[in-house]
Order: C-alpha cells, then sequence, then structure tokens
C-alpha cells in the first residue's frame, strides 16, 4: 500500500509526463507549421503555450505545499524538488516550440524554410518530437536506459544543427541573410529543445542511480 | 541574534551574489574578447566557467543538506529553492558568456564584429554587465526598487536585439551570411543572458513581496 504521501508523489510525476505530451504535441505542430507554412496550426501552437505555463504553475504550487506539509528527506525531498526543475526544463521546452511557430507565422504567407533545408527542419523535428515522448518515458517508468537512449537521440540533434550550418555557409547558398538569420534561429531552438528534454532525463537517472550518466554508459547503450 | 540556520541561509545568499559577480567579469570580458578579436580573453572566459559550474555545484549540496537538515517552512523553504533556482539561472548567464567568448575564438584571427555592429555590441555588452551588477544588489540587498530598474534594462537590451536585426537585413549588408549567422547567435546569447538576470530579480522580489512585479510598477519606476 502506498500511503497519501507517495500517491502526491505519483501525481506530481503524472503532471511531468502530462507536460511531456503537451510539448510533444507543440514541437511536432510547429514543425509541419514552419515545413507548411500553416498560420492557424502556428496560432494553436502559440495559443496552447498557456496551458503549459499553467500546469507547470500549478505544479510548482503543489511542491511547494508538499515541501511546506510533509517536510520530506532524503530521496523524497530531491524527488520533488528535481521535479520542480524538470517542469521548469519542459515549460522551457514549450517555449521553444512556441518560438518556432512564432517564426511560421511571421513569414506566412511563405514559408520559412526554404526547399533544400526542408529535408534538415524535418528531421530536426522528428528528432524533437522523438526525444520528448522518450523523456515522458523515462519519467513515467523511471526507465534509465531509454535516458541513455535519449542521450544519442541528443548527438543527433547536434548533427542535424552542424549540417545545417554547413549548408548555410555553403556558397551556393542563395536565399539570402533573413533566410539565413530565420534557420539559425529555428536551429538555435532545435537545439536547446534536445537539450532541455537529456536535462529532464539525467535527473530521473541522477535519482534512480544517484549519479549523473557517464559517457561510457551513454556509449555503451 | 541571527540563529544558524539563518547564518547559512546568508551565506547561500553571499554565493548568489558571488556568483553575480563573476558572471559580470566573463560577460565584460567576452564583449572585449568578441570587440578585439582577443583569443587569451576569450580563452579566459572559457576555462572560468568551470568556477561558476563549481559554485552552482556546491551551492545545490548545500540547499540539499539544508532542505533536509532543518526542514525549513513557509518563507524559509521557498528562499531555498528560489536560490536553488537563482543559481541555475547564474550558472546559464555564465554558459552564455562562454558562448560569446566561443564566437571570439572561432572566428580569430578575425573579428566576428564588422565595424557597422560594433557600437550595437558594445551596448549589448554594457547592458548585460550593468544588468547582472544589479541583480547582484537585488540579491544582496533584496531591494525590489532595482529589481524593477532591471527590468527597464531588460527592454533595452530588447531594443538593442531588434536595432542588430534592422542593420543585418538592411539591404546595405555587405558581410555575408557567416556573419549574420555569428551575429544573430550573439544577439540571442546577449539576450537570454538579460532574461536570466531578469528571471533572478523577480524571484527576489516575490519573496520579498509576495507578488511578481506587474507592468504598472515596472513603468513607474
Amino acid at each position: 500500500m502506498r500511503d497519501a504521501f507517495h500517491d502526491e508523489l505519483d501525481a506530481l510525476s503524472d503532471q511531468l509526463v502530462e507536460m511531456t505530451r503537451l510539448v510533444h504535441s507543440a514541437v511536432s505542430r510547429a514543425t509541419t507549421a514552419l515545413l507548411d507554412a500553416d498560420l492557424d496550426l502556428a496560432e494553436s501552437v502559440i495559443a496552447a503555450d498557456e496551458q503549459l505555463d499553467a500546469i507547470h504553475h500549478d505544479l510548482e504550487e503543489r511542491s511547494y505545499d508538499l515541501l511546506a506539509r510533509q517536510q520530506p528527506v532524503a530521496t523524497d525531498l530531491r524527488i520533488i524538488v528535481a521535479g520542480l526543475r524538470m517542469s521548469a526544463d519542459l515549460e522551457r521546452m514549450g517555449d521553444l516550440a512556441r518560438h518556432l511557430a512564432q517564426v511560421a507565422r511571421m513569414r506566412y504567407p511563405s514559408s520559412a524554410i526554404p526547399a533544400d533545408i526542408r529535408a534538415i527542419t524535418a528531421q530536426m523535428g522528428a528528432v524533437a518530437g522523438r526525444i520528448v515522448l522518450k523523456a515522458g518515458s523515462v519519467v513515467a517508468d523511471k526507465d534509465v536506459k531509454a535516458a541513455l537512449e535519449l542521450e544519442r537521440d541528443d548527438d543527433e540533434m547536434d548533427a542535424l544543427h552542424r549540417q545545417l550550418f554547413t549548408v548555410l555557409l555553403d556558397d551556393d547558398w542563395g536565399q539570402g541573410v533573413e533566410a539565413a538569420i530565420d534557420l539559425t534561429l529555428i536551429g538555435r531552438y532545435y537545439e536547446r529543445f534536445a537539450d532541455h528534454a537529456v536535462a529532464v532525463a539525467r535527473r530521473v537517472v541522477y535519482l534512480v542511480t544517484g549519479e549523473h550518466p557517464t559517457p561510457e554508459q551513454v556509449a555503451a547503450v
């Protein structure tokens, strides 16, 4: 039998998982909005960010309440403080998805994504979607193996980010400075998005194992 | 007479103020490294970031220890959790200063800053330095008025950031795509730096007043 306190901890964890679901939806739709120059979709991502902010705020208040009422120590204490930080990471990932949608909105009815960048953008969007789904599994199931896999997805994102700059800096780049600026920011948003997902996963690994993941563990997955 | 617990809270606050001092030094030197294409200075900023990471880590451990040993409630609890977040903001500001220095290093022996962008970059650096110094005063003196002033500095940073894009997107821009990409990232780093300083100040305002600063309060300063 779980006690009421641990039920409340589980409820916090459920809220984090719900945030990963909303963030996944946001980044997936933002990517489509960018690729298809879809204004309605972009607007829906921008509007939906409020919901994430509200959950983040609610999770904060409940965490403080739990800290004050239950005076948890050791592991329970670390779970709550780590949860506060994961919530902040996920809230920020929502902001970054919103920034992507804002670029799509700013360039509408044109697309911010030139033809020769579509494939890289679609891949960055796919990796972003995958990495936040995995972060959800890591939080829900305390799955350390998935957490280590997710670091590999982040390496893939970094490789795509470098590939993007290679295209932008190629002598054949003919899309001008405005498109290069948009894509520099878009690339940065995706890269930071993945970094925050990694941060979420690492906090879970630390909670479960008491240690930060080593490069050897990541390489061995 | 303060008790030992409140002495420990003061020590955490002192550590945060020390972080603002190191971050100020980092962003000021990174700006000079960019403007003067000074490789040694850039390297010194990159190397010094470890020290900030170490303080952040130490502050985290001491905060957890304090939470576990003292079981603080209400205001004391919020002070410690807010301190953890301010420390994370300041650590991130150090990362952003390091990113600025890394751009300077990457472009050495050239400067990443073309002649027509020098003035804006110097101003962004000056605002960044000023805003983190104010954040230090806000943390040290719980100075709500300085916290509100600092929001105005952030508005100035946003205006400089917009001005930077105006220059980059001008038809007369003749520095090519690589310089535009560098400057897009540099502008983003300064802007995020200021955002984190605002976050630090807002946390102090919230601790002191129990409320988040309103736009009216900010406008009235």
